[in-house]
């Protein structure tokens, strides 16, 4: 049995050449992927890249709102993990480089009568505006959708 | 190169076969590792079963209140990372099942001269006292030691 | 045209006469409502009053954990508005005598396209545990289901 | 008998015609009211216009201090209850279109013996940057002044 | 000029022999005073003891909901100064041992025509329920009455 | 006995002349000191400003990531007790003006053998951009370094 969260996460700490294979296996277990890179001090940028990354590659319609404001919920609690509890990220005088992954499929390979769900990860560096002094973060946040 | 953040996250999606033989490796590239369990709908238990088992592992001394310290303020925010925000199990009547795992060592197998790091990972599933009803959700900090 | 989110509020603040002609009105409108009241200093005791009543009422179906987990953080987001930031009643010295309203149907009564969605709304009377020391608050969410 | 919430949020969610006749019954119940909208992606915007017409139709005393005080926090906690929890908008990539409404006089009309309060109502719509993508969202808070 | 927050500061960190002087001398200034002492895991402890006490001591009158509610937020928002963020105490298994201070009447000595004003301190320590396991916080908040 | 906390309190709200004294004893007592001021709407500017003098006066090396980190979190903290909770200055619409204090030594003087601590405490006036309006609010943090 695999699960959307812990897929979600194996993906956002592989290595490149990992990514590929992974990527695939994930993708026959039966979900959506998308894949992306975020770099800034300001929070509404990575949900923007998110956001529009997610829609580019048709996790959810341009067009439904019901999709988009699932998915836009699922970035801004994935962030709140990321950032361990207020969003604060320029303002808060530290910078993010990350890594993110959105799935869409069943919440785990075993119960796809459960219908369909969201995952957003977002893992990378965080740090103050200075080379080196940032450490690992992580955030995660799973919605039916 | 390895990093500690990434090597606590391995640690918590791992299987129980996995396990045994990731602990090998982590314990090989210089980390202090303990891993335990906690199903509760009680946050300070949570907290002082991530403390307790540090301590009786031998991730810190237990007369030594600097190291409680930063490892007591490591686990508050993993908690918070795990709750996507405001720290809140029973009281926001839900229940959580977890696993986790905490690494004494260094930022990077490649920066030894950083010094001494921790990191507490949470990683398992959150949701309604009700079976089935959860899905997954981590939490993760990082502090020097 | 009518909105989902101000016919819960026009329900939140009727008094019982209004209550009943309102509730028809609403449900000929094509909502599933539910209404009921909750006195406690307990915040889990107001969202399992809400996720119980609308169980029971047949908002959602007691075996759907789909519905469940929007219906949950419906009430969890409505309750934050409630308290006006972080939740705390009891251990913020503070009691709440609530009515609670559910509607589960269309955004609004012009988009019946947009799938049905579901708005939780809370309102009373907050304040100390003193008889007359209290005045009003009001918390309302609305997500897709 | 008729309190001072539930009158602020009838003028927020009236019509145009109803408000004129609500606004003259509110009026000779012994409030002073004024109304307003405000969109827009920054917070701050909000509190400014909020406290601007509150202060140019008279609620307070542009000089004085203590009134303004108070005005201001009631508003802030208000655009909390308008955003459930953490306050944030253009930050968190949404945006707000709302109708705001400021009362000052008895907690109810029943009670003209415990002094004036302030109650700041805000409600509208809440979402994404796009056409249509949005819903209703409301936030109130009651102070003495 | 002396100023509200700074006396109650000065009076929070007194020793017992500088408080006795320095109680006489904030008083002349025309500032009410009580202060009292709280150790405890439960928030609603804290908050009751110092509403209790500044009850007992003449600060507010039993009777008056319009200065207890001030009162009540004034402590409230000292308690996240001192918790430094979201309030938690016991929940977040650590402990608190702290003296509190309230002072009423002007918002500093040359303004006394700005009416009276409240200010909460709270001073103490905060940590593990280990002996010596904790260090200081402080509170502040001031509001008008 | 002389405690960290304490000490930077008093170096916080001394006047000029005072702190020229104060200044010599805290140093004698084996601090490092620096002290400095802020006034701005804008958070970072704050965290830069306490973090660059923190620096320039030498209470920690430029190149050492370990201590800026915990320089860096607990003026994160001390900008929370000093906000009463979510940090927010101009996206609140407020300003300040605030004098800082860095001391780094020993938790209290009778405790060397507990080594190296740190402590940020902020103090100074928060209120609205009028002239005036404005009172006192102070943010305290200590952590081991």
């Amino acid at each position: 049995m695999a699960k959307i969260g812990k897929l979600t996460i194996l993906l956002l700490i592989s290595s490149e050449e990992e990514e590929k294979e992974l990527f695939k296996k994930v993708s026959n277990l039966g979900y959506k992927i998308c894949i992306g890179k975020a770099g800034t001090m300001d929070s509404k940028e990575i949900i923007a890249a998110i956001e529009t990354t997610a829609k580019r590659e048709g996790i959810f319609s341009a067009g439904c709102y019901r999709d988009e404001h699932v998915v836009y919920h699922t970035i801004l609690s994935a962030l709140k993990g990321l950032c361990r509890g207020e969003i604060g990220i320029g303002n808060f005088l530290r910078t993010v480089g990350v890594k993110f992954v959105i799935l869409r499929g069943p919440i785990d390979t075993t119960q796809k009568n459960l219908g369909e769900w969201i995952s957003v990860g977002i893992y990378g560096m965080i740090g103050a505006p200075i080379k080196g002094f940032e450490h690992e973060a992580i955030g995660l946040e799973i919605n039916n959708i």
